[in-house]
């Protein structure tokens, strides 16, 4: 038929890259992947979910609160643990920007990146994303037509001389009014494995504040801090959240899924109002509500002590993981791959010789899945900036999901056939 | 600041009229809500989700699988079980448009009528839906700049020759081209009660397939069957999905949470190729899938058959509350009031004389709210359909929520509202 039935967001909406690489994963049973973002299998909290639930639907009026619609927001119990928490864990306890009735919970944290990108952005606006950056992000973006532009990262967050040329740069040539946020993940980044600073914080955060005269409205920062509880030891930076000047401007996304069990899905988000009311509204549209249920289970492992207590357990385990990883990349990746060792998180971030090519359709990447083993390419991973041409060199390798044999075999396969290349 | 931060959905994107009427009623604590679609609190099956929560968690193999990121589509073994299930309602064991490949797991349906709506419909463009149709729904449109055209509704589905008459009209402007689908709620419908028959679908499809040709592309037809289930007693109709021609344009949304747990949950659909790669795709980006562990709690209570079992003890229940209802209108209302008795679902929908608004700013409202009961007015049931003006007469009264003695009073508060204006 001649006319198109698709929306333009229907057209402009592609799978997600990964999705490929999960269908490959499944379609051979020896492969062992390094590329999934899952978690870690042995030590789902199958017991503290059992004991919770008991608890929750040993009563009758807790197990029909638990089972009734809940409230668009979202439960208040958890909306008060939630801004407990992250005073806590900034050290802010008289934080008046945190308070539960600026938290909205979610379908984990993707469902609030997909929101806030509604919210704010219409097809031709513009978005700063760290470069790299997570690749799902990418996708909101693109199915929303908005471009992205890359800040490159450094080793303690994006390159704020960068940020300040690009602002520069859409200030001189009036596109600044399309600007409309900047996106970071702020701990152990998916894929880098960097950690942004405190300090750098303040310094994007006031940056961005300078640019908004001229761009005429508020250019928001989101923090997605989804790793931040996966810290392997240590307090770890504080948030966005506690800068003088943030209840304005910082939307924090952070989730219970990945440190509590990922067939969870529960994420949560500080907004600034107004946009508060706006995402609400949205999010009345999308489902009126994520599950009540699964916010009374996670309500009450948190006051229980029960998701402390599995949490130490699973830092501990990527910890030791990450250990093991990176034993056997010393052992079996050849001198011109490169990598830092992040301090928490689920990746690292390999990069390889400058002749050598790690993306979808490269020798290594063929190579590598006939060796049964998977990661994620580089590539994927970098926004279609027209000023820089897409890195091609790098690999995310997840030590979240497999055991620690697994991890050892992986690696020795994946050192084989970067080995089998001599550039 | 001069220019504006939000997007045009953003702006776009209303609070729902309800949440004004659901925050009334947390507001007054004596309060009777006839207004929320909530479920029966009462029977909430507890004790059915702590028995399969048990098995789950009880092996670590089942409990893993349950904790762990499922897939976008959703868990298979519940997909099975939905087509059975779908298989077994329309009496079609061998249906070949019914299949799990073919179904998408999503949070309520709610979620699904976003996403296709999202797929398919660009600012501009057209929907039919019914006239009063679910007020949510009114919601999902406006924020995506849609334009609504209402069909009135007959005893048994929308009437067919104004559809045609507006699909006339719509050709002769050349505004086909802008039109996407026509949205019905097929059983006992929010808010009217009505049930579509199989012959009227077969009908709505055949008129809807014949405009094709001159809008040059597909028309879908949505079949929201969220109360389907809810069926006081008898085998009911069958679905579009029973159709011959059903299977390249028939969406059809089902829901595990109003039959079973409104705090759990979790939606279906059924998709015709391509469309249901586009929602995937899209449902990749809002959550990359619905929780996987909601998803496996109810394959367990339909695989054990509990799901079925307190399914009857539900519907038995509703059909009580209805009668109850019924009974305290009979008792209570003036003569002035007019209403069908449902098969099935959550609602009475009420029709005053001509004389007397139901509106949230009309004399009736503000006595009802002030005798500390609540209805949804039916104006909030019908879309800005320029061809007529949005009627102002009936009420959507739900015995879902209240206990029988509190639907009696809540019936009595409003007959003595009806009774002080004497119209």
């Amino acid at each position: 038929m001649k006319n198109r039935v698709l929306s333009e967001l229907g057209r402009l909406t592609k799978p997600p890259p990964i999705s490929w690489l999960m269908a490959a994963a499944i379609a051979k049973p020896g492969l062992i992947s390094l590329a999934a973002g899952f978690t870690d299998h042995e030590t789902l909290p199958i017991d503290e979910c059992l004991v919770a639930l008991r608890r929750i639907l040993g009563q009758k009026r807790s197990g029909q609160a638990a089972l009734q619609y809940g409230t668009t927001a979202g439960h208040l119990k958890l909306r008060k643990l939630t801004a407990d928490r992250l005073h806590s864990l900034d050290g802010t306890q008289n934080n008046p920007g945190v308070t539960p009735e600026r938290i909205v919970l979610t379908n984990g944290s993707q469902q609030l990146l997909y929101m806030v990108t509604e919210a704010l952005c219409d097809p031709g606006d513009i978005v700063l994303v760290e470069d790299p950056t997570y690749f799902v992000y990418l996708g909101i973006l693109q199915s929303h037509g908005v471009n992205a532009r890359g800040i490159r990262l450094q080793k303690d967050g994006l390159d704020v001389e960068q940020l300040k040329r690009v602002l520069q740069e859409l200030k001189r040539k009036n596109q600044l009014a399309r600007l409309k946020l900047l996106y970071i993940v702020s701990y152990y980044q998916n894929p880098s494995g960097t950690t942004t600073s405190f300090d750098k914080k303040r310094e994007i955060l006031n940056v961005l504040r300078s640019f908004e005269r001229a761009a005429g409205h508020p250019i928001y920062l989101i923090e997605d801090a989804a790793y931040r509880e996966l810290r392997f030891d240590g307090p770890g930076e504080r948030s966005s959240l506690a800068l003088e000047n943030a209840a304005a401007r910082v939307i924090y996304a952070g989730t219970y899924s990945k440190p509590f069990a990922t067939g969870i899905r529960v994420g949560f988000a500080i907004l600034p109002h107004p946009l508060l009311n706006t995402v609400l509204n949205i999010k009345g549209n999308h489902d009126f509500g994520s599950s009540n249920f699964l916010q009374h289970l996670l309500a009450d492992t948190m006051e229980s002590g029960a998701y402390e207590q599995h949490l130490a357990v699973l830092k501990e385990r990527y910890r030791k993981k990450a250990r093991v990883m990176l034993d056997a990349m010393k052992s079996h990746f050849p001198a011109w791959v490169q990598w830092q060792v992040p301090r928490g998180g689920l990746y690292f971030w390999a990069t390889v010789s400058a002749k050598v090519a790690t993306g979808m359709k490269s020798k290594l990447f063929r190579e590598a899945l006939k060796k049964n083993v998977l990661y994620v390419p580089g590539e994927l991973c970098y926004c279609h900036d027209p000023a820089r041409r897409v890195p091609n060199h790098e690999m995310r390798i997840s030590f979240g999901a497999e055991n620690p044999a697994k991890l050892r075999e992986g690696i020795k396969r994946l050192g084989a056939a970067l080995n089998w290349l001599r550039p």
